[in-house]
């Protein structure tokens, strides 16, 4: 069976079946697309609910007129057809073959094997693409302040030369997908339907810049709508084509999790960011730093680096504030300094007393208070230099 | 020597020496604090930093007769001097004497002997007071986020009928006392300084409101001042005395997070609130969320007694948006109602293969639906019954 048969074959199955189902994947692994497409058109498919689904389909129409329809289509579009077999193949969706979730009961969060095909817009080869990536996904009902966060996000990845992944979706999504457009930088919006009809269409323009500038990339054929299950499937590739995934506000039930749980079962970085405990919008956040141990707490690029960067590189340093004079004061100064009263004066045996050092040591670091302008003598003892200092309180 | 002579000593020494040194509580314990008294006023210390600060203080007064104007004035204030050997002294006050932490170097950081004595103002036995008590604290300069959530916090505590422990300093432990008081509750200030001149005046009218409703204590006697170093030493009676510490705002560099780290040294809860990432009061918070094993995010009340409740009582539930009529649905059925199109009618062969079970499943659970008032069939087909679905992006 020559290449084309198979890429032909490939398109078919997605259609015949919803991409993802194991059944298939399992067939194509052993006997190639082309024998899998005759077998389940035979009615051969070891699944009920599969026999049920390729037989409606085919009551539909032919399986292989309706792929050879989708890859003129495609043609006319500008859209590539990209296979396993391809070199711009990404690898590290093969490891989607370890994928199995434990106590997953719903279909599409079974139904977890490797993409057949992707249908791919936009001139960059998808693997190099996908080579240094992270996603960045979220809630669609997004705050303000969510919608920030994601952005810079998505520009300070982009900056630093790595891919910006998401879905397309209002909200975080697409606020990410902006950030890394504004920053000159690669995404790519992995969708749910047709890379000619992206959902939502809101977001259209979105999807011609991404287009351009990144890849728009779809597992199901041109035309496909955007069926809420669809979402759930499409997850997986978020989650496996990259480093890490970085949820930015979900609610108490939200789908972003999923992705989320998936990137946690394929060993990916499961990161997130924290919001106010009084959003809503962040409420589903807070409950995946406290129930999911891997869970890793992010407020940044740099956060967002140390986790999926390379050994070595771009460690981020704890925060820390900027230095202040009092910092380069050794720890007897600092309590000399600290117990010096805010107004009056104090005698030196006094001071030394409350600062619990020996009078030799508090008139050594008087004299290096009083070179660095801190303190002064006045009379016949200490006071600070500032008129008023707030002793700190905790 | 009498009872009487060792109170008066524990306050002669409170004076002589900062409270919580070590050498001071060694003595105290293997000789009596009468007996520790004469050693140190004869020049007797063991360290030198500390006989120095004897010879200091002992140039200024007798402290014998030092403590016994303190007492008087006590006694003028309405306070009541409480010793370990009274029996409200809480007893968890005692873990203090397990508390050595790594890495301290700053003397202050290494005093952490358990307290002498307490100065005591309000009417609650301390130990009562004490027995199921939380510390809400952080940022002077805290934000209207910050305020809110430790006022939240603060009242939902007392409302619970715990005790609110704090450090009466502006910002959080203002709101967080203050939330207490609002709900009627028992909120207890720990002082660093006299509590005859509680410190920072702006919050005079707040220690009056607590000292009738709560308590305010201090290990400091009446009109000492409050040094910067005293509300470092202060800190580790908030940990000790509560059973978990709830850190709410902290920058990058805060003293705030001295108290935290006490409480953990303690093997009491520690406890932080996340906030906005774009905020510099989050920032210590969220580093200890990154960098302390042991920090355990809360957003709210429950999750806080979920820490410090007893065992069995009060568990959080996790966080779930509102039942749905939908939530009652098994997963084909959600299936199947998930792949009707928003517009126009579908038959069932198509519904089947699109939800990927069987045609006869799909009549089942169609028939389930229709009785729900989901869809109804139209055309020959099946439709939804609200105009309108979004699908879900995620």
């Amino acid at each position: 069976m020559s290449a084309d048969d198979d890429r032909l074959a490939r398109v078919a199955l997605t259609w015949l079946a919803e991409p993802g189902t194991w059944a298939v994947h399992r067939l194509v692994d052993e006997f190639g697309p082309g024998a899998t497409l005759d077998l389940l058109r035979d009615g051969g498919a070891p699944e009920e609910g599969l026999r049920a689904a390729v037989a409606a389909r085919s009551r539909e129409g032919d399986a292989r007129a309706v792929a050879d329809d989708a890859l003129a289509r495609g043609d006319r579009l500008g859209a590539r057809l990209v296979t396993p077999d391809d070199e711009e193949w990404p690898p590290q969706l093969h490891h989607l073959r370890t994928l199995a979730l434990p106590g997953a009961v719903r279909r599409v969060d079974t139904e977890t094997a490797p993409p057949l095909c992707f249908w791919v817009r936009g001139a960059w080869p998808l693997r190099e693409a996908l080579d240094r990536a992270v996603s960045v996904v979220g809630a669609r009902a997004a705050t303000a302040y969510g919608l920030h966060v994601a952005t810079e996000l998505g520009y300070g990845l982009a900056d630093r030369d790595w891919t910006v992944v998401s879905g397309g979706a209002f909200g975080i999504d697409a606020a990410a997908h902006r950030g890394a457009l504004n920053a000159g930088g690669l995404t790519v919006a992995v969708l749910a339907c047709g890379i000619d009809r992206p959902y939502p269409m809101g977001n259209a323009s979105l999807f011609d810049r991404i287009a351009e500038a990144g890849l728009l990339i779809s597992e199901w054929m041109p035309g496909a709508e955007p069926f809420r299950p669809r979402f759930l499937i499409r997850n997986r590739v978020i989650a496996a084509a990259t480093r890490g995934t970085v949820l930015v506000e979900a609610a108490a039930r939200s789908g972003a999790t999923q992705t989320f749980n998936r990137a946690v079962a394929l060993g990916r970085r499961p990161m997130v960011v924290p919001g106010p405990v009084t959003s809503a919008m962040s409420v589903g956040t807070h409950e995946l730093l406290r129930e999911q141990p891997s869970a890793r707490l992010v407020t940044g690029v740099p956060h967002v680096l140390e986790e999926v960067g390379s050994i070595g590189a771009d460690l981020a340093p704890p925060a820390r504030a900027p230095q202040r004079p009092r910092d380069m004061l050794d720890d007897e100064a600092t309590l000399v300094l600290e117990s010096i009263p805010r107004r009056g004066t104090v005698d030196v045996d006094r001071l030394a007393a409350r600062a619990g050092v020996t009078v030799r040591t508090a008139l050594r670091k008087l004299s290096l208070l009083e070179e660095l302008g801190m303190i002064r003598r006045r009379d016949g003892g200490y006071a600070l230099t500032a008129p008023a200092r707030v002793p700190g309180t905790t």
